[in-house]
């Protein structure tokens, strides 16, 4: 990369960690700048006017253009590596799982964590505590999907790391915050030894 | 494409529909399989067994390999056409533009549209009443960052169509549904226009 890149983040975000999680795979150094979301600091009116419209982190600064979405962020650093396949099906099937991880986990999983562990359980109001047990429910259901997924394989796709184990392991290695029981799930276990073993990882500081 | 390509579906899906709408776009046919969602046609032990063990459409089945996931289908039909940015920035930001579909526009505005015109306001549960309104004001919010996106360009990444304008339009056109207010958003309107005026446009057919 010739052009400076700055990562907008709150470090206790696991989708911010997902991207230097990336780019330190890829061997890429990112300059960061934290922002206290739970000071509304993504919500002033200079960082809606010069980071994100949508006032949201992490967002990837590439020079001057700025790149939200965590996983997009992520394609953006693996592009051209090993951490995203060559080969046309499986290279979807990745995103597949990281159009997935958006939908069906980070909605259930991280929200739970933030709602529990950042808001508790007894400042939620109405419309949030009458969401707890679909989230659970669903939440249960990402973690059993993944569980029999790696049952058979080392890696989402493929036979190696790529972007797709990354951006669902910054959520799923923390579901212990969000009172999921991991030790339900041994081949999701086994998967995250196998990320947190890899001589490039880094720890999240959520 | 050499290998048989079938989409499994349910035709009033506007998820299902981006996949059509892409596969039109570049050429490429596609055999249908239907399936009626609101009679659990995609959670039968057949069809978790050999589609989707998310139990989810739409699903394209490429030769004897399944690929879930709305967004990704696009992708792998798109791969190598001018739908997919060649520029890593901007296909970086297609995909940016995807995931924010995926998180904040469609659970708000195709949710509402489900709730609203297929089970029905009298129907739905305490929970999803209570959520009426988040997803409104997330929905409005949503238009409201298109509309200030398209105000300068016409496409949302680079000067022609992309799979990002497929995956938004396919909720964003029938807005109306959810009982939002198009008229209110003009870029959106000329935006849809131009995508309907392609020769190679299909309707939905939901």
């Amino acid at each position: 990369m010739n052009e400076r890149l700055i990562l907008h983040e709150h470090a206790a975000s696991g989708n911010c960690y997902k991207v230097r999680l990336t780019a330190a795979q890829v061997g890429i150094s990112l300059e960061r700048r934290e922002y206290d979301i739970m000071k509304g600091e993504t919500r002033t009116p200079e960082f809606l006017a010069g980071v994100d419209a949508n006032g949201r982190i992490p967002v990837l600064q590439v020079g001057d253009r700025f790149l939200p979405e965590s996983n997009a962020a992520c394609f953006f650093l693996a592009d051209g590596s090993a951490l995203i396949p060559a080969d046309p099906f499986d290279r979807a099937d990745m995103l597949r799982w990281m159009f997935w991880e958006q939908y069906h986990h980070e909605p259930n999983i991280a929200t739970l964590r933030f709602w529990l562990r950042y808001i508790g359980i007894d400042a939620l109001g109405e419309a949030r505590r009458l969401q707890l047990v679909d989230k659970r429910v669903a939440g249960l259901a990402a973690l059993e999907l993944m569980d029999r997924h790696l049952a058979r394989r080392n890696w989402f796709v493929g036979d190696h790391m790529s972007i797709a184990d990354i951006c669902l392991f910054a959520y799923t290695h923390v579901a212990d915050e969000a009172d999921f029981d991991l030790e339900l799930y041994p081949a999701v276990i086994r998967w995250i030894e196998r990320i947190m073993l890899d001589p490039r990882y880094v720890p999240f500081e959520g």
